[in-house]
């Protein structure tokens, strides 16, 4: 089954999209605030980095790793799962070994493109075909700005960076918790963080897969966030999860009851193996992509064997060590040449894709900047759907950084109005401007600009086009001074959007019910 | 005429090149340093950003604008060769109207793709087709460096930065005076620095269009440098010169006199309009791309009107401005689609195609970074031949930085090994290292990492993955403060290229002799 015989996700959607595109339900704020970056769409040819053949060899290769050499697989119940749907479960182990006809035929059932619902329909995102969606940083253990330096996760910085994930429509959606709150207990970190996601925000959120009360828990903090029965909530994926293998062929026991707790539940699962060439892939990118693809489509036909037709996502994180180090690399040639064919091999198998906006900087410098371009020139040439990490992430995702956030919005519009059409029509052709200037004039004050100065180009957030002896008088900030200034601004104006109170009422007494019980079992 | 039936110029290119991909002849240190970055190509597909019928629009308007508005054109001369070409001079004025069919007819023998030739045969540039060719930032008015700040250009750090350009495979030509010196009277200036660009570096060097005197010394100075006669100089382009129109529209006396010398002498011109939406040129981006494309088209048709099949470049540097400051603004999303654009336009033509590495920046800072990758991003995608400023500008050109060359050479070594092919092979999807690590292992230590690890990625220049404890404890060095360690030891570890001794006599002769004539008339 190809991408194009595929048949695309839920009834209720198109009469949705068109409600979310009228505008209508919508927060009234984006509408003052200059270009909305919502729905966001990457309709370019996108690249084919390898060939046919050598896509067709890498798919074949991911293939015969599933068939000989097999995936260990730790959770019994997924085992038996998988046996049950015709997967060779060696007796006495682990291991699982996977007919290539069975694979395929789990994965045809994905669906290519759906709808990924929020509590505010205006922040909906469609995930597969041309969408372009960024979410936040998640999962950060450190968090960090210009004065406070770098300290460990905690909740008043979690709350910080929601909060700024509301203000700016590029950030389709949080990515879980943009800096882990360590100062809340394990047990109920998952209730004050899921239920912070809602109230803050009006926008999608994840689910993190440690255990299934809390999938459990934030399938039903989803459902009230929506006001919602359980069944339109089954009906309307609206809650999704990472799913991480751990590389090399290992499927960890609680990502598969992840997968069982949302495939179920017809929720979005997002398989995205982590495979750093060198370390725990191959050292050749090719090597590392089989290692990637054959993981990706273990854990994806694992949700097919859940429920025929659940939503999922083909994840790429694939990138290179350094050599010398044995640190991670982000934003590096090899990582912009692992995600594009990344697309390749999504778009082969017509499931939507998603990638990431990456960098290892330790500080908000050009590395910072040039990294996540790179990063970012992969991602669109790769024609990634679902972009994780898109706003924050630093030193390869130990840091949410408060200025890099601002600074990767600045560059998430930069890049979402560089895919705009470029308009060419008599009015812009301005043949007349040009007649009247004439050789030797200026442009500046003719009506042609006048009518169209104010809108013709992207504002950047942080560009600093003054001149030098403006700014050596400014003080000479950088990028990161300015970053700085900016999410301080920012937080400061930041509104919390409208939610009825009596989903509040609810979702609080869930919360502190849940609470009440003790939240879910923990290791500590 | 169209891109596909037309002729690839001189003869003697084809054994030159085989020699030169050989590696015979060149420069022993280059082959000990690391990856040689000489002869790119970019053989990806190019970005069409607008349609056939809108790339039409834009062609057709622009040629509108040759024949009913026309160009002024300021030298006498120029106008006559016109005339005689078949323009319609207009008389008493300086306005000169093309026909479109003169237009076409003109720039139909501009070769496809030619060689510039340097004096030391590995570093022949190919200009045109998939080749993808550096030049080091050429005109800046100031320099900079972290410790000695902005100052005015002098000869001392015009010397230092032609040097580094030498030390860098990647940074295939000079594109001019990295910096102007002005401590150098003008009248022998350009003496001074062609042959300091001949002595310290064996690269291909630039021409300015200052004047017919100037174009001569430097026509002369290029003929001694490669040791060869006046008739191997014509057959074999050795010099180039950057032509800019005044926009909007004009077209000025020293740059028409310049066309005149280079291309009576089959040498380089390179025709680049500097087209600002929303200043010199209409405040859209096709409305700009219409006066570049006019400007460009009657500049490039005067080349073949003073010689038929002499080499020429189609130059593309429309970008926007601030329309709050009116200050000019580069590498932003209007600056990527005016350079894909531009680089449709000129594969329509068959022309090779200059562009530019920009960025706006006053610092090395994320800025400096962002819009430098975003530039590069569109110059990759529009198939730009010719890159001018690749290293080493900042502020909008304003200033040369030292520690922006070393890091627009990371940048361009970066963008290199992305266009390098993926290599997939059996050897690289690893499927042997995949059986014997199998699940949990990792891929450290085996054999397939260990005979590949030295060579497997490229490592950064100036990319600190440090640790953040590491990072911390080294002083929290930023990109800026590892560039300007940088250029420092690969200052102090440059050597001249060698140089047969009786070329530098009969060089120092010429100078000598051109100094005691008295150099070339100045205003000053």
């Amino acid at each position: 089954m190809t991408a194009e015989n595929k048949t695309v996700l839920t009834e209720t959607e198109v009469g949705e999209q068109r409600r979310r595109r009228s505008g209508r339900g919508g927060d009234r704020t984006r509408r003052m605030s200059g270009p909305s970056y919502l729905n966001l769409i990457n309709d370019r040819k996108k690249v084919d980095l390898i060939s046919e053949d050598q896509l067709e060899a890498i798919h074949n290769a991911s293939l015969t790793v599933l068939e000989e050499i097999g995936i260990d697989v730790i959770l019994p119940e997924a085992r038996e799962r998988m046996k049950a749907a015709g997967a060779d479960v060696e007796a006495g182990t682990e291991r699982v070994r996977f007919d290539r006809g069975l694979i395929m035929d789990m994965i045809s059932t994905i669906p290519s493109e759906f709808t990924l619902h929020a509590r505010n329909p205006v922040r909906n995102v469609r995930i597969g075909g041309n969408n372009l969606v960024f979410a936040q940083i998640a999962s950060a253990p450190f968090v960090s700005d210009m004065e406070g330096g770098r300290r460990t996760g905690n909740q008043a910085d979690f709350r910080n960076l929601v909060k700024l994930a509301q203000c700016y429509d590029v950030v389709h959606m949080t990515g879980g918790y943009p800096v882990e709150p360590v100062d809340v207990h394990a047990s109920v970190r998952h209730l004050d963080c899921l239920s912070d996601l809602v109230k803050l925000t009006d926008k999608v959120f994840h689910a993190y897969s440690l255990g299934k009360e809390r999938n459990q828990d934030a399938l039903e903090i989803a459902r009230i966030g929506r006001g919602i029965s359980r069944e339109q909530l089954e009906s309307e994926p609206s809650l999704f999860t990472i799913i991480n293998s751990s590389s090399p062929l290992r499927l960890d026991a609680p990502m598969m009851q992840g997968i069982i707790e949302m495939s179920s539940a017809n929720q979005v699962v997002v398989l995205t193996p982590f495979t750093l060439a060198g370390a725990m892939a191959p050292v050749t990118v090719a090597g590392a992509l089989v290692m990637q693809n054959a993981e990706a489509l273990a854990g994806l036909a694992f949700t097919q064997m859940v429920r025929r037709g659940a939503p999922a996502v083909y994840g790429g994180f694939t990138s290179n060590v350094d050599m010398k180090s044995g640190a991670p690399a982000f934003g590096t040639p090899e990582y912009m040449k692992a995600v594009i064919a990344g697309g390749q091999l999504a778009r082969r198998y017509g499931i939507p894709y998603r990638t990431s906006n990456t960098n290892a900087a330790n500080t908000i410098d050009a590395q910072a900047a040039y990294e996540s371009v790179f990063s970012l020139w992969g991602v669109i040439e790769g024609g990634g759907n679902l972009i994780m990490h898109s706003a924050g992430w630093t030193e390869g995702g130990l840091t949410a950084s408060y200025e890099k956030f601002i600074l990767d919005v600045d560059l998430l519009q930069m890049v979402a109005e560089f895919l705009k059409p470029l308009d060419v029509s008599p009015d812009t052709l301005a043949l007349d401007a040009i007649r009247d200037v004439g050789p030797g004039g200026h442009f500046f004050g003719t009506q042609h600009t006048l009518d169209r100065y104010e809108t013709a180009f992207y504002s950047p957030i942080l560009s600093d086009w003054r001149n030098n002896e403006t700014w050596v008088e400014a003080g000479k900030p950088t990028t990161f001074d300015h970053a700085n200034r900016v999410w301080k601004e920012k937080l400061a104006a930041y509104e919390r959007p409208a939610i009825d109170p009596a989903i509040e009422e609810e979702l609080d007494a869930f919360v502190a019910r849940r609470k009440a019980e003790g939240g879910v079992p923990t290791d500590f």
